[in-house]
């Protein structure tokens, strides 16, 4: 972010009829925002939304309250319209779109194999990158795929520390023994890979699924074209942890969303130094805590680009 | 709110393509507004928000950061649509109009007389109501004027108990000691009126404002209406917590929208028994929290009623 621009947006910032900090963090949000744009006043007219969809081997293994059919299902719900994301991109004015990653294709079981080769997980990497549009002014990563928790709580946990009952939540509905069974296929995947867990991209590789890689890349392309970012839960956030993980500062042009009802989640976005936006008991995935904070977003850029000075309004600033 | 309607709105709830409970708070906003709007697949088309501006003549005690012109030109940049509140109105949907209250004369000076005369807020509390549009679907109420916060601490105490240092905070941004001598002025108003603040509407008459009677006038309306209402900050809880201290269930129509930063507004939330959607930091007023918080509720509703179930998408539901 430019030094110069976010100086130029804080001065603006100090003239606008309100009161210092009287917005409090949508002030933040909109310099924030200004600095990733390259300009003191920005707006947002082309927010993005890519759901990615991918499915998971390890999903055989019992961990997941719902069949894994569901994933090509909700991919058909998803270009039907009839998706929470659907209604939500539609509310806030946002682009969406859903890409499936080789559905008819799991992930190799990560208990036993890496999840992918190398050549699967360049290519679902490369279908992120790809999928952020030129125009976009702040893109937001969503996915799809049933056992996608544990694979991110896998990812989490060779990324950041810790062990499968530390990052094993409920996804979308197990009970107390399906979080054990889950934290325990968790830990069988971190011995069997326990030797190749160092780099973040190998990590990925052999514990993701394609959505998970599809999202680091996303994230990645949305970085280097500096737009911004807004994380969604648990799955998002264990995605990006990967840049993280990688390089200092790489999400420096992302924001969290949401503090999903996932029990893991807080651990990740504290360790990924991020303080959410909401707070609203989400767990859904799809992109839709951090569709609902676009609005948030919005309101900040709306407020820091539309409203007079205090000189424009002849307003006395105290 | 209809025990039918609510039930009805359950039922879609659990049909719709998600787990059970996944969109966690979202949810239960959707039904909360099913049932006030009389249908279980509500949409939200009109909503409304009003600015009420009063002046104080309490402001001549030096309470306020900002003088007491700042009111009326705060009403000019409203009408010019050059503050916070017109963005985020535009951002959202919402119509936005503002009502100034006899601006040209202030009420009286509360440490030593009653601030209105009855024929004075009778006349601001059917301001308010008579402000709430027929056709409004949310109804947020929003307010300007300079001293009002103390009004605000003053008519919190009279109704909720406690003292000065209690309900005294920064508002526009006073220093330590303008807090103390904010929290003796809001003593010395409850010292002066002591024998009269047991009645909700009288101690309104006696420490409040016009702003702040129009406001407890329409959210009362909305009320009678069956319009959901969204309650911002400090100021506008205060003018609720009339209604709650005068009628049990008076706010069953309304949500706090957010938490807002001036110091009270957590004890006051508390007191009402309403957990805000939001927590940005905002101190503002205008409304500008609970418009924010509007887009949320617009969330809530949209997924709730765009959905499609499982049956009619073709997802299994686990």
């Amino acid at each position: 972010a430019s030094a110069g621009v976010i100086a130029a947006a804080e001065a603006r910032d100090a003239q606008l009829t309100k009161p210092p900090g009287a917005l409090g963090r949508l002030e933040e949000l909109a310099i924030w925002y200004a600095g990733w744009r390259g300009t003191a006043r920005p707006t947002i007219e082309a927010p993005q939304i890519v759901i990615f969809a991918g499915n998971h081997g390890v999903a055989a293994r019992g961990v997941s309250a719902f069949p894994p059919e569901v994933t090509v299902q909700m991919v058909a719900n998803f270009e039907a319209g009839g998706a929470a994301i659907n209604q939500l991109a539609r509310a806030f004015g946002a682009s969406m779109a859903v890409v499936a990653l080789d559905l008819e294709r799991p992930t190799a079981d990560f208990t036993d194999a890496p999840a992918m080769t190398e050549a699967e997980v360049l290519a679902a990497l490369q279908a992120g990158w790809s999928a952020v549009a030129e125009d976009a002014d702040v893109f937001i990563a969503g996915e799809m795929g049933i056992g996608n928790t544990t694979s991110a709580a896998a990812l989490a946990a060779a990324l950041l520390g810790g062990t499968g009952a530390d990052w094993a939540g409920r996804g979308t509905g197990l009970d107390t023994a399906g979080v054990a069974l889950k934290a325990g296929v968790v830990d069988a995947g971190l011995a069997h890979h326990a030797d190749h867990l160092a780099d973040p991209i190998e990590a990925l590789r052999r514990l993701g699924g394609r959505e998970l890689a599809a999202m680091t890349g996303a994230i990645l392309a949305a970085r280097m074209a500096r737009v911004p970012v807004i994380l969604d839960g648990f799955i998002a956030c264990s995605a990006a942890a990967v840049l993280a993980r990688a390089a200092p500062g790489a999400l420096d042009h992302a924001i969290a969303g949401h503090l999903s009802a996932e029990g893991a989640h807080a651990r990740l976005l504290a360790a990924l130094d991020k303080v959410p936006l909401l707070d609203l008991g989400l767990r859904l995935g799809e992109g839709s805590g951090a569709a609902t904070a676009l609005a948030v977003l919005k309101a900040a850029v709306a407020c820091h680009s539309g409203m007079a000075t205090f000189a424009e309004a002849g307003v006395s600033d105290g």
